[in-house]
């Protein structure tokens, strides 16, 4: 399916929820479908970014791109595309997509195994997943009421910053605990005791007018909106720290981070309010100016 | 498609090296696909089991699908096809196959995501794929030379029996890892400095006439010829043991086993050769034992 006349694929497109891009095809979700070779399917062996548009601009697509490739080489996946030719994908299937804004799911696997073995010579070439779809606003009660969050202990617990890859079974697991006790998601805590991260955010806390985030070596993946805000002007004395359960129950603020959510206030934590157990004053502070700067800001 | 012509459609993938069932339908490795919002592709949310048949029966099925259901669970995967289904389509496919053996993978996976959440809520009903291909026979180095190994030190180290999920990307490193380093496989090593299995087989020692093997709780997988090992009568006595780096480059003897490969001597680990440095004749010996026991016994 060759793109010769975008205009009536968007039109097309519009009825469907989702437009993906495979391998620089375009499908809707029902066609939109990988071979059963695919080592992303068969193991997991896939590197991501999550990421949405404001006004059909790609939110830091080039730092996404960088940071695929940098999940890739953590998993010693040697990509076979480059960087622009996945910026280039990206951005056809943007002006392809029917929605003003929209989330995008951005998948590099190691491609089509020829066989069933672990070998990564058995594939010869990635593929380019990019899945796209509306984006949602935030539902109002995330700043009216805020979060309730839990602690997981993970099992997995490997230090330094992590790979956004395909093997995401306990950050489901952690995530089906937290609905479970009727909670929005995870807090997941490593080996030492030290809380990381959520299943598919970054965690930060403020106390006595300081704002702390867990460092990389804790084992936290690095939010692309977690470096937006140590790249902003200064509201607040910003710092890299562990953090303890304890440190977040007795916080006066917290709140959560992710390319798509911005930055959510969180209220409860195990039951327990942090703070006076309203948003904090200081976190809607914060997300008024991170709203500021990612609108002011070119968005490359 | 309907497979109301089992004979021609044996004819038709005759010419494929592959032959898929996917839900239930038979594919040829180029059209057997699925949704890319599969949640075994998105997230390497699924569990899978290999096996093979002797003689056309498969190997001890019920207790594959026992384990795939043992290994759901751990994941909190609630299968939504019954054993007896399953069952069902193992044998349907194994009866469309146009080869005498078949290797098998069986993978469940919790379905299509309806969007791009963890949520498991967000999929219904999973999905079943197995995968076959002929069944090629050990090359005969393995048995007049044996394999090479190395150690390879686990970053993730969860202790107890482990699922055997869609997470298989530290298994990729590990196995990765020894072919740059032109071994066969690793033996991968837990957080307390355990070997605790290959990276699709288990592991196995022979010390002053014991057969030595580390226990589940090390962080290894139930192999069932491991098991089928402890229930054949003993050729030699047998023990679950934690074994060190030591204890396997100090060993007489060493040997993996997988369903596929059935025992397989290992002589060289890390450059050192074990016992005399070739294969083991009490190694030999027992899988003299395994096939005659697996060849008379009944394969259920």
């Amino acid at each position: 399916m060759t793109l010769i006349y975008p205009n009536i694929f968007s039109i097309l497109f519009i009825m469907s929820k989702f437009l993906i891009n495979i391998n620089g095809e375009h499908f809707d979700e029902s066609s939109a479908k990988i071979s059963v070779f695919d080592r992303g399917f068969l193991f997991g062996d896939s590197v991501y970014e999550s990421t949405r548009t404001f006004n059909r601009h790609p939110f830091r697509l080039s730092l996404h791109i960088e940071r695929l490739f940098a999940s890739a080489l953590k998993i010693q996946l040697n990509p076979t595309l480059s960087k622009e030719e996945i910026a280039t994908q990206v951005l056809k299937t943007i002006e392809q997509s029917p929605h003003q804004d929209i989330f995008m799911r951005i998948i590099l696997t190691r491609g089509n195994n020829s066989d069933l073995g672990l070998d990564p010579e058995l594939s010869s070439a990635n593929n380019l997943i990019i899945i796209t779809k509306e984006i949602s606003p935030n539902p109002e009660w995330w700043l009216s009421h805020g979060l309730s969050m839990i602690f997981y202990q993970k099992q997995n617990s490997p230090s330094g910053s992590l790979p956004k890859s395909g093997n995401y079974q306990e950050n489901i697991m952690a995530h089906k605990a937290a609905l479970s006790q009727k909670a929005y998601d995870a807090i997941m805590v490593n080996g030492q005791g030290f809380a990381t991260e959520g299943t598919t955010s970054n965690i930060w806390i403020i106390k006595n007018g300081v704002v702390y985030t867990p460092p990389l070596i804790d084992g936290v993946l690095e939010g692309l909106t977690r470096k937006t805000i140590f790249e902003m002007p200064r509201v607040y004395p910003i710092q890299e720290k562990s953090l303890t359960r304890q440190d977040i129950l007795e916080a006066d603020e917290c709140f959560i981070t992710s390319t798509t959510r911005n930055l959510v206030p969180v209220t409860k934590v195990e039951s327990t309010p942090i703070g006076n157990g309203k948003p904090g004053v200081n976190t809607l502070e914060l997300l008024k100016s991170y709203l500021q700067f990612v609108g002011q800001k070119a968005v490359f």
